[in-house]
């Protein structure tokens, strides 16, 4: 590896392959399975008017609309956003914590909404007025007990906080979303990037009663959403056929990732259908290694027996996935 | 007209297309004069690897290097957003002033960064620590004086306010910019969409120093901006050569609308290169007139004198609009 990037450069986000590329010189034919966003995008058409106009208020209310009815959420209280990273951001603004909190490890977003918000192990409605948790978590997909977060909503009510569940990975199934509970003081953010594979649009949800998605929808003005991301997004929100499709191939492709894992000897802790997570005695040196290799995957900072792997596109990629991990021992 | 809309519909923003087809029915070939957004877009061509990928932080530095290059802004000064419309809110969110006042009448936009700002006719830096303006101003094409600015930049930074210029019309000429000032307390703002020509791109920027692009940045996390707005800015603000054929472009076109408006009798208020401004006895009413024959301009609730008329776009455009000023007195 180059000086100028360490393993922990590629522990702030995935998806930094232009660093890699840096870092690791050598080989044009990377793979990228440090996100974990799906290889599969959904077929995207644009047109050039929604690049040239200003989106129409009719048309940003039938994406929140399309999504509502994906969601089995309420369209009024569906607010779309230029991307739930961005959306945490200003969630942080409109609610306004004193004791805010974040169960982790997880996002780095999360932790980013308030600047004093404590990193917790294990949900604690009693101490906090701002719970942040993901739902399944990211990076290991544990997914929290339904039961204790209907209690922690009930607990937020009582003291005028919040409960923020935070679905980015809930497309792709696991379990069902909480959007449809209508729990009080809870919100629920929505991702499209990740399980529609196209990240680059930056579009999502956030499912919050009117307390919260009228302050939010003030803060993000007229214009909130690109021509393209109301397009596509409403384009694909409403092909409940693709989905189906393409919760099917996440689930064969995460089969067969996990099959790459065990075989090569590695031992996988959890994930999603969208990445699998390995637990290893020196993450850094199995991430050099699949590195070197032009395989990029995820190291995290705070947990270094940790590596994540998203989703090889197609058997060319998991193959080399395969021999990578199976060589490890020889490099 | 039909019931469900008033002339006060389109004079929240311009581009309610859909809204006028449904309350001005029966003819199918609108002509949308009710922006200042350039007829001509600057060719974007999308790679699908900017729609799947999460975009990348130094592809994000390199659109706001070739910005700033254009601005004659510092890059690190020069913050890109998804659109100014959003970048005011945000502002407001950043900025704590205890006494905003916005130079009106001028964009909604500017009243919606903070709850209480007032609005005043001309600047006041005596009684406010924060004055938003535009220049040139909309819908009017007014162009504060620059010394008058620059006192006023002096009185912001002696009681740290902030002084924030609009300059979402600048790009097309007829002032330079402020941006290349290095003024203290000093912040302007930018717009890719309506000089480009792709106003759903949605890309701004704010130039601002260090105390205010840093919250700022913070606020925007870590993908601010679609993979297509950072690709097409980028190529856009480098290519020079476009941006000065585009300025003739405007310029053309803007003289032959105030010859058309000039030849229907009409007097012309004021104006840029992107759009005139009309005075007249009863704009509804040539407003209604100009709908009838589908051509969508912008009335202004609070100016009941005055009608924005945008670019036509060709001369087959042209035509209509001069033969449909020129009828108004028929109908």
């Amino acid at each position: 590896m180059q000086a100028r990037a360490s393993v922990a450069d590629f522990a702030v986000h995935g998806g930094r392959l232009a660093l890699a590329r840096a870092a690791f010189p050598g080989r044009d034919d990377w793979i990228d399975l440090s996100t974990g966003i799906s290889p599969w995008a959904y077929p995207a058409a644009i047109d050039p008017l929604a690049l040239a106009r200003l989106p129409e208020p009719a048309a940003l209310a039938a994406l929140e609309s399309a999504a509502a009815t994906v969601f089995g959420s309420d369209a009024a209280d569906t607010v779309a956003v230029p991307g739930s990273d961005i959306a945490l951001r200003l969630l942080g603004q409109v609610i306004a914590a004193k004791a805010p909190a974040v169960v982790g490890p997880g996002y780095s977003g999360h932790v980013a909404m308030w600047p004093g918000a404590r990193v917790i192990a294990a949900i604690d409605a009693d101490a906090h007025d701002a719970l942040v948790l993901a739902r399944p978590n990211n990076p290991d997909g544990a997914i929290a007990s339904r039961d204790a977060l209907a209690v922690a909503a009930q607990a937020m009510e009582a003291k005028a906080g919040w409960l923020i569940i935070d679905e980015a990975f809930a497309d792709a199934g696991g379990a069902p979303s909480l959007a449809t509970t209508g729990w009080p003081a809870t919100i629920v953010l929505r991702s499209f990037g990740k399980f529609f594979g196209l990240a680059g649009l930056r579009l999502g949800f956030v499912v919050a009663p009117p307390a919260v998605a009228a302050p939010l929808r003030r803060l993000l003005g007229d214009w909130p959403l690109s021509g393209p991301a109301i397009a596509i997004g409403t384009a694909a929100y409403r092909d409940h056929g693709w989905q189906a499709a393409q919760r099917v191939r996440l689930s064969h492709a995460a089969a067969g990732l996990a099959a790459a894992i065990a075989a090569a000897g590695l031992a996988q802790c959890g994930g999603t259908s969208c990445f699998a997570l390995v637990d290893t005695d020196d993450s850094a040196a199995l991430f050099r290694h699949l590195a070197g290799q032009a395989i990029l995957t995820r190291p995290f900072a705070d947990q270094p027996r940790r590596l994540r792997i998203g989703l090889p596109a197609d058997a060319d990629q998991l193959a080399r996935l395969a021999h990578a991990l199976r060589s490890r021992s020889l490099s």
